[in-house]
């Protein structure tokens, strides 16, 4: 099985060929409009390709991350204190998104590794292999996810006797948000290519239209049914029995499973509780938070440029162009992040199989990281 | 106390000053942008402005489906049988939204009156009188609102000591939905001018963006405080104490209490639920049908044009420009309305009192309407 993306065989993020200064990306901004190539030369624009958006998605942007700190072992080469200048990058790179739990996970990790290296040549090979081992993992941990989700979606499958089983997701929780197949969409993308009948409902998601923008675009290009809704329609869709399923990403989860998502996701949550309908998070463990329990007092939630709300980009004239939607003197406020408490979670869908959003279920599932953190 | 829109009185339908065959609106499709005021000199214009949402609005419905009635009735003068072009012209005008009641009953309440006169010259002053009658009506409808409601923002305020109450509120049942002052949002605008501190928490309303567009531009022609917000954000601002109440419009309301609304409101209903925040909806008793009792099962929910999902208009370079923001070959649902069962409705707000969501409530205020409905 394969992902596509323009006909091509699908990544997010890459070495180029025959450049190993220079790390690729897809411009996640310009889609579905243009399909655009980024390159980043510095782990400054790294951390412009996170802060702006070029990419997104708690996985994408620790593998960017990642990425960067390659970069940035390029950049410090020939400099005296290359460790020094590797945390200061660190540093840098991870204030860029306060939410993503994975953007430091995957900077502590390749520090640990930068530590190891003793020369500043071992350094950069070292960077890279770390790079590329964090993306091979990524990828790896999606199929995990992709097949513990599948099973959810056969038994919904075999119960509707093979009729299409309906999914709501929110946001953009796949294969753009990650390396490849994604976290949300990894089910999704199993059960269309094993040959069950599926049917997505992607939510908009306001403000930056990632559902809009990214999901349908990658549902697109691999042929997955599905229809575009605004975030207000999904209560309606589920009162009248139009939804199966609900499967979301996440871009922290507590150890007692409450899930940081996109804004608009514990809207989705309480629906389904209220029409009786399962929700499903689908998360690498690399988003689990150990250190918290209560997500809606202890997860940071950013606040984003207000301009996210009062713009828009679209096609005019066969032109993008930006338009502003809004009189200019209107006060905005802009929450990235929403927490959908552990109740209303049907189960959580990791790499290593389906569990309770619980402690208990985490814990039995990952023991090694439950003890670790203790 | 008077509401203003650019510095004067305000109204959202009127008889051209000096010209009898003209009726007057506020094209709401311009705003904020452009304050543009619409020509109706025909019936066939009304319905061109309710279908096109150059109005809309439950009650503005109402009141424009009755000027259009005058409308006909000035076409159809000299014609040979007036009751049955104006029955005509009902039946089309009715046909223009299917959610909203008013439509049928002005257009119901204007036939009655058409049949009740005798000559063709009496037809035209006949109906003009009634329209200006449903209009007037409106306004005391709405003030009736205004009073009870404030009743309980008051209450809010003495709790917090006077501290600013913070309201949210979806779509816009503001002065540009009514004749003047609002539904949901007269309470607001009287606690407003009575000086009590409210500032309201604006819902953007997609897919076309009536909060961001209207809401937020007549609370700001008069002075009320208020943040613009996406859709998403309303159940996170619960979670976090930063909403005290809300006050949604219907545009249909069961004898049962269930309310249909704009799209999206029962989010907002089961967020306000799941957080102990009182849920009020303000209505005037001519949305109520009295013939339903089950809302999901029984009122009929209009789909409307993909291109309100796909396509917004917005600023760019100082022109007014509409941009596709979707790539062209994405399938959209666009449901218009959804509802919100009684069970989370705090209280309805009307303009004979304050009463619970059910049919004691409303057979208590509304005795004489329940009666002739059995």
């Amino acid at each position: 099985m394969t992902l596509r993306a323009t006909g091509e065989d699908f990544r997010t993020i890459w070495l180029k060929p025959d450049d190993r200064a220079t790390v690729q990306i897809i411009d996640q901004r310009k889609l579905p409009h243009n399909y655009v190539i980024a390159d980043l030369q510095t782990y400054r624009d790294g951390m412009f390709a996170i802060s702006e958006m070029l990419v997104r998605g708690a996985p994408l942007i620790g593998a960017t991350a990642a990425w960067s700190m390659y970069l940035a072992a390029l950049e410090c080469s020939s400099s005296d204190k290359p460790l020094e200048f590797l945390a200061k990058a660190a540093g840098e790179i991870g204030s860029t998104r306060p939410t993503a739990i994975n953007l430091q996970w995957a900077l502590d990790r390749v520090m640990q590794c930068a530590q190891e290296a003793t020369r500043a040549d071992d350094l950069v090979a070292t960077l890279r292999a770390e790079a590329e081992l964090i993306c091979d993992e990524d990828i790896a941990i999606s199929r995990g996810i992709g097949e513990h989700g599948l099973s959810i979606i056969e038994e919904i499958s075999k119960r509707k006797s093979g009729d299409t089983v309906n999914i709501l997701t929110h946001c953009n929780a796949g294969a753009l948000a990650t390396v490849n197949w994604g976290t949300a969409t990894a089910p999704i993308y199993f059960a269309h290519q094993k040959g069950l009948k599926v049917h997505v409902w992607v939510d908009e998601t306001r403000p930056r239209n990632q559902g809009s923008q990214l999901t349908a675009w990658e549902l697109a290009e691999n042929g997955v049914p599905h229809t575009l809704i605004v975030d207000n329609a999904g209560g309606h869709l589920m009162q009248h029995g139009k939804v199966d399923l609900c499967i979301t990403g996440t871009d922290r989860t507590t150890r007692s499973g409450d899930v940081a998502n996109k804004i608009g996701t514990y809207l989705k949550a309480l629906a389904a509780h209220d029409n009786g309908i399962p929700f499903y998070v689908a998360l690498p463990s690399t988003t689990i938070d150990w250190s918290i329990s209560d997500g809606i007092a202890d997860i940071p939630i950013e606040e984003r440029d207000p301009r996210e709300v009062t713009h828009i980009v679209g096609k005019v004239d066969g032109e993008v162009r930006e338009v502003n939607t809004v009189a200019s003197n209107t006060r905005i406020s802009n929450f990235a992040f929403d927490v959908t408490p552990a109740r209303l979670v049907t189960g959580l869908i990791t790499e290593a199989g389906v569990c309770s959003a619980s402690e208990e279920g985490l814990t039995e599932l990952f023991p090694e990281l439950a003890r670790r953190t203790r």
